[in-house]
């Protein structure tokens, strides 16, 4: 017998990535990854759902997507539906959202449905990097939309537009998080929502409106979602995994049968887990609001925790992006400095941050930034890790020079 | 404003598909599909599990994979590996497991690790309908690998490697289903097993092992897995569709480093749902084994009564497949009836089987055949649905002409 297949050349195809590293455990102070607080979920609430719904209707569990539609379990979807009106401004019905296994999974079904190699695709210039990732992987072109402390800039999205269209290109669609923008935490007025709607009739450019962080809103208001505006020319996806628990994979989307039935022919999973479904759609139906309202709260503490100590630590050495909801914050360092230059050492160190060049469309236009979670550490956690922090960029970088008010060297 | 952007030529990539029809519900005689028996599903025992589980351990749904290794939950994990150890004869830990949502995920991981366009992969003749699709779909290549009632026939196998490697050709996988093979329900014997495993050592080829319905053998008993044979060059999936519920969505692959890594760092969806992962693990831990031997006497029963049906109803019109074990039972009518003449007024009349053809490398040469799975309807459904089936099929084809050993016409 030779010594194993798997380990001669030739025996995947080409370019399969390296075998990933085995898990190492958490970080001491997590700052990544978009966990969220484990005191928050509702983890008795959750098994007195489940215990109801199991013992009330756990028997379809015998039938794929318990012998109901493709497109999720039905209580859920008229769930989703509603939230939607309630919260996004969306008249729709259960038949127009579709389950996915994490709004993930939605993500890229719609990525398959638009983008072949070659395609060109907006995307706000600071995004989520999964995003960027998933279009990279089908050979997709980026083009980055500027944005400010309002989301996009219409203007120069314009100008962009007008550019390509010079070009003979039509981009596939414009990737938007307009309601808690990942990662910089802001909301687009409904005046630039009308606008950029008004860009894709002009222009023909669908819109994929992402709603992951958009019950998370500190103040509770926030404009209409762009599908409730137009729902002739966006897709709309949403998840409960920031709203109720990451390790739940529950998302959705919402779009007119055009879109929504062509990711059904795509999606060949045999349904997504119902087990969850069922859980999720009892819990939301009693308990949504008022968890949302307390997660909401605690996490706004947090937040002012994380705030006060980079004030403390890192003084005028950071420009923070205060987060209008949501779980993370996005900062600035000084232009001469690069987070990346210091991320290895401080996961090391038990300090794990995202660099901002991972949730930008131009790396090194973002190589100051760094994006802080703050939802899974405790208070004393984040002061503590936010000192470490400073710690050791200051130890790479000579930045922050003060903390505290005092010299650091 | 526009009618809509979705309905315009051009905004979706080329060659997607159209949009799926609207779910019309299950056909009245439920023969197809996999569905397992709801009467079956444990679902006291499921929901006390859940409550449970998540009363001790739901704030850990906060984090991401619960905070353990993207991998899969532990516990979870940890059973894969001692069922493996008992029931396959796998030697492995909680490390060589990855947990999938469903083994359909694991299928299209393994797919993507191995299968580039123009590649080719040897399947059984006849095979699951979503095991051709998935390698269609990435653009391989198909050649079949005949079957008898003791599964892949050897030398057969074997001359269509060396015409290959004549070819030039080294086949990316053999992918087999042994132990209670999908539609034809046999199980290979240990004989074959290795001598299937000397033909992977000769010609350099891997082997892909799906063990879906391996846990439902009649008898209780079965040889070893290939993996459990030479783990070194099988990669192995696994389900509990089958033996605990469809619905939930949690498969396994069980290989080396080298390949599992590789899956792992393909696997880009922040992980399999957790919940169900959690309730499978607490439930499984305490009940799988005397839940798997009643599964398998209720399944049982109802291949009596499918086989007793079909012998009433079709006498030697129908040849069938006994199978070993499963949900299934794989039959052939005569060679000039086309079971797909008559599928669409089956369905019609609310009869749905599996058309041979849709369970083929090669559709034209299963026409003849059809799969009736039998483990949702009830035992009077059973029957009712084969006279059914019966009827329209002798309206349609001439064929039985005799049931209830009766002259039809």
């Amino acid at each position: 017998m030779d010594d194993g297949l798997f380990t001669k050349a030739g025996v995947f195809r080409q370019g399969t990535p390296d075998p990933a590293p085995r898990f190492a455990g958490l970080p001491k102070y997590n700052f990544v990854y978009g966990h969220n607080d484990p005191e928050q979920v509702p983890a008795s609430a959750l098994a007195e759902a489940a215990h109801k719904v199991l013992s009330q209707s756990g028997k379809l569990l015998g039938m794929y997507n318990l012998g109901q539609a493709p497109q999720g379990h039905d209580a859920l979807r008229e769930f989703v539906a509603k939230k939607a009106a309630t919260r996004s401004g969306i008249a729709c019905g259960a038949e127009d959202v579709m389950i996915t296994s994490g709004s993930l999974q939605g993500m890229d079904l719609v990525n398959a449905l638009f983008i072949a190699p070659g395609d060109t695709v907006i995307i706000e210039e600071f995004t989520y990097g999964g995003a960027i990732a998933k279009v990279q992987r089908l050979g997709g072109r980026i083009v980055a939309a500027p944005l400010d402390e309002g989301g996009i800039v219409i203007d120069r999205l314009r100008a962009i537009l007008e550019r390509l269209k010079a070009e003979g290109t039509t981009p596939r669609y414009i990737y938007t998080i307009p309601t808690v923008q990942n990662p910089t935490g802001s909301i687009m007025s409904l005046e630039r929502r009308h606008q950029l709607l008004d860009l894709s009739r002009e222009f023909g450019v669908p819109i994929f409106e992402d709603e992951c962080y958009a019950d998370l809103v500190w103040s509770g208001e926030r404009p209409p979602a762009l599908y409730a505006l137009d729902p002739s020319r966006v897709v709309h996806i949403g998840s409960f995994s920031k709203s109720l628990a990451p390790a739940l994979r529950i998302g959705y989307v919402i779009a007119p049968w055009d879109v929504l039935g062509r990711l059904m022919a795509s999606k060949t999973d045999a349904g997504t887990g119902a087990l969850e479904q069922m859980v999720v759609a009892e819990y939301v139906a009693r308990h949504f609001d008022d968890h949302v309202d307390d997660l909401r709260a605690g996490l706004g503490r947090k937040l002012d925790v994380l705030v006060d100590a980079l004030s403390r630590e890192f003084g005028t050495a950071a420009e923070l992006y205060r987060p209008e909801g949501g779980i993370f914050l996005w900062l600035k360092l000084p232009d001469h400095v690069d987070v990346r230059s210091f991320a290895a050492t401080a996961l090391a160190q038990g300090v794990a941050f995202n660099p901002g060049p991972e949730w930008a469309c131009d790396p090194e236009g973002a190589k100051s930034h760094m994006r802080l979670c703050f939802a899974l550490p405790t208070e004393e956690t984040i002061r503590e890790g936010v000192a470490e922090l400073a710690r050791i960029a200051y130890e790479a970088t000579g930045v922050p020079e003060r903390s505290a008010n005092r010299p650091r060297a």
